[in-house]
């Protein structure tokens, strides 16, 4: 599971930095991707890595503004030429639909991949399977901004082999039913209970996005023991009342939501083109007063989440 | 007079050539840029340049193709948020309009300017004042793709100072009725008559720039005596038979097309991703074998074009 920034910018896109998008990778997971936002340029980004848009199935929308959508017609018209064919699922504001279908309608483009379109209208699960559980919530910018928690399953706990060998309990079908949980009664009469010698199930990971947004509960909640948190940082410490007043948040913000939430490590992302090099670097240096584990990504930043401890698969 | 290309790809952006857009910089003619085309990215090349969005006062669309519209919004807003406030006006086939209004309806998005949308259903002029002519027909691609010819108005002739000093006419007053072609007394009794003494004039430039089409008598008509002819060529000499399929032309037509109408230089673009590298240099050497002034275009090349000879303003 990793994290690729393809844009880190906020509004306007800078020689440096794209307008936002974020690529989940779950290749080990599931051999997927999941994007989150697609402003303009994204698809050129994607060109400088390793990325193939095929393998994008799911793209998650936080608001309707421009420098986070204005990439996803040309995204997915590109994903249709360059022979993606299985169906892609699209989360998003109510509006998303209309934006996507007007943009394909009057280019006249007929995608060679079916778009189901998963149109937010209130809090909660919007997907969910074996492996992975999306949640979303409205958060505080001037329309209506979401953020998104992606939690994995917990992983179940491996079988306690060196026990059973201690035993003596000898290999072979009866391991697969204690891993499962079962009690088995062995030839020489002696019952076993299977919880007794399976590890403990260890969580699944959790990765917090959270759109453009004021200070808000909500992402507390989202974020909450999150291994990573992505929020913007559009503004720095000082500019608390310019937060305020373009719903956006500082440095400082940023940082206490992830220390309120109990989170691992905290990225900052959306970084004004007022913020450059040293600049942005300030940003990170007043996030890590509050949380240490602060960092203000750049376009193209790759950061692993790793495996919980002891959970080799 | 400059040309400057933006993007010269075709369909899908490539590392190395973004999809379509072409500034035409009539810098010291008007203070003004004229883009043809505004491909997804537009707004980040042009970062890469030295042109400010705000002194793009017009744009063309050749065609309703992603590959040339999908940057429109992103570059209309970032105009906007970097203080444009001067009008703008936008001509294309009929479904710009609609397509301009829902993405910005749907991000919210209130410009600071005007755009004054002009939907074109019939060949002629769309523009013209003191200084150009705009002059449209339809070409012949899958759907309605223009032609654009952008003729210079000519330049009157200079007063033939040495001719007076030679015939001892006093400078003053006298000399400005000349140049504007009236009859003048003299003290001595000559009667002057202005245009003996004035050099004939000179045509002023022409520039037309094809949207993707087929080999068609309309960018014959379009591209008569053009100073600069750019067109499309999205294939190679002997994909004849695949140009026409797509409804594109090969670097071999193109070529015939700038020397059947009498045009002083062909620039070619949208080339495909096909073509990198000495690839695309072989569609120029084919073109030059019929039109030897053919040179295949490269994303930031900035093409002049002189004015008339003996001009200088
Ligand atoms: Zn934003
Ligand atoms: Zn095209």
């Amino acid at each position: 599971m990793e994290i690729e920034f393809l844009g880190t910018g906020a509004g306007v896109p800078a020689r440096n930095r794209n307008v936002t998008s974020i690529a989940l990778k779950l290749l080990a997971e599931r051999n997927e991707i999941w994007l989150f936002d697609c402003g303009e340029g994204t698809q050129q980004q994607i060109l400088r890595t390793t990325i193939k848009p095929r393998k994008i199935t799911k793209i998650f929308i936080t608001h309707l503004h421009g420098d986070h959508i204005f990439g996803l017609p040309g995204f997915l018209t590109s994903r249709s030429n360059q022979g993606g064919d299985t169906a892609l699922d699209l989360y998003g504001p109510v509006g998303i639909k209309k934006y996507v279908q007007t943009s394909l309608a009057v280019t006249g483009t007929r995608l060679s991949y079916r778009i189901n379109y998963h149109e937010i209208t209130e809090p909660g699960v919007i997907f969910s399977d074996h492996n992975m559980t999306v949640t979303e919530m409205k958060l505080d910018h001037r329309i209506d901004s979401f953020g998104y928690r992606i939690q994995e399953a917990d992983f179940s706990g491996e079988l306690l082999v060196d026990k059973l060998l201690a035993e003596q309990v000898p290999s072979g079908p009866i391991y697969g039913k204690l891993k499962a949980g079962a009690d088995v009664t062995l030839a020489d009469g002696r019952v076993l209970h299977g919880p007794d010698y399976v590890a403990p199930s260890r969580p699944g990971r959790i990765v917090a996005i959270m759109g453009d947004t004021r200070k808000t509960d909500h992402t507390l909640q989202l974020a909450q023991d999150a291994d990573v948190l992505v929020h913007e940082s559009t503004f720095g410490q000082h500019e608390s009342k310019l937060a305020r007043q373009y719903y956006h948040s500082t440095s400082t913000q940023a940082a206490q939501i992830a220390r309120l939430a109990n989170c691992k490590q905290l990225l900052m992302t959306h970084i004004s083109a007022r913020y450059l090099g040293r600049a942005a670097h300030q940003l990170q240096t007043e996030a890590r007063e509050i949380f240490p584990n602060s960092k203000v990504v750049n376009d193209f930043d790759i950061i692993e989440i790793p495996l919980p401890n002891a959970i080799k698969e």
